[in-house]
């Protein structure tokens, strides 16, 4: 079976628009780290309007490439994101989407504090995303 | 075409042979997040033997869904690590591989300080593989 054959089976859900990462990813993406501490007494809100929030972006959003927030096993207050954008401009359209001003309005009051750390790409390899960026 | 069978094209080297995440991705996907510290001195001989024994990595085995290693920017001796896979057989057998000792041995003396966090999933979201593990 050839890569477009499986790109339509895989994409049933109706995505059969989105681009493939592969022809939006000419220059470097970009990457960034958060750590985030929620108020304990509002994790449970604060969860479900991120998830929310990541879940939709990716979907709507093709210059997203990777959106993976955890939370530490041993403090789930605590979370971590890595995010990984295809560009610049990819990153620039996610923060000024609507979806995500609603966000940072509706979970500014549940986060105690936040450290952001300007990332420089070592190593992105992935699965599926396995040709690229770094392993062409 | 049953998994097994996927799983056996993955290591003939086509891209179009790349099984498909979804066909391994049926328990919930470790992650593991780590920060270290690099003798500053040794920088360069660290990225070069950690790139490789990524690259080789992702190739060789399909149980690793995402292996990403990024530099804090004002910072370059200190990386951070964001691996996901596809359940505990797979990290296993990543940290039993000979890459992965070898890789170890070869490092350790340039590795200042380590701190690995166990991470609970909270939200994985990515382009390419969006179906999957949270958007389906």
């Amino acid at each position: 079976m050839k890569g477009a054959d499986k790109r339509k089976l895989v994409t049933s859900g109706g995505a059969e628009d989105t681009p493939r990462p592969d022809k939006i990813e000419r220059s470097p993406p970009v990457v960034r780290v958060a750590e985030l501490e929620i108020d304990p007494s509002q994790l449970e809100g604060y969860t479900a309007a991120v998830k929310e929030e990541m879940e939709m972006s990716v979907r709507e959003e093709p210059g997203i490439l990777a959106f993976y927030c955890v939370a530490e096993k041993d403090c789930p207050a605590r979370l971590r994101f890595f995010e990984m954008y295809a560009d610049e401009a990819a990153y620039k359209e996610h923060i000024e989407s609507a979806k995500f001003k609603k966000y940072v309005e509706t979970t500014k009051a549940m986060i105690v504090s936040r450290k952001f750390i300007d990332a420089v790409r070592v190593q992105l390899s992935a699965g599926e995303l396995r040709r690229k960026p770094d392993n062409e």
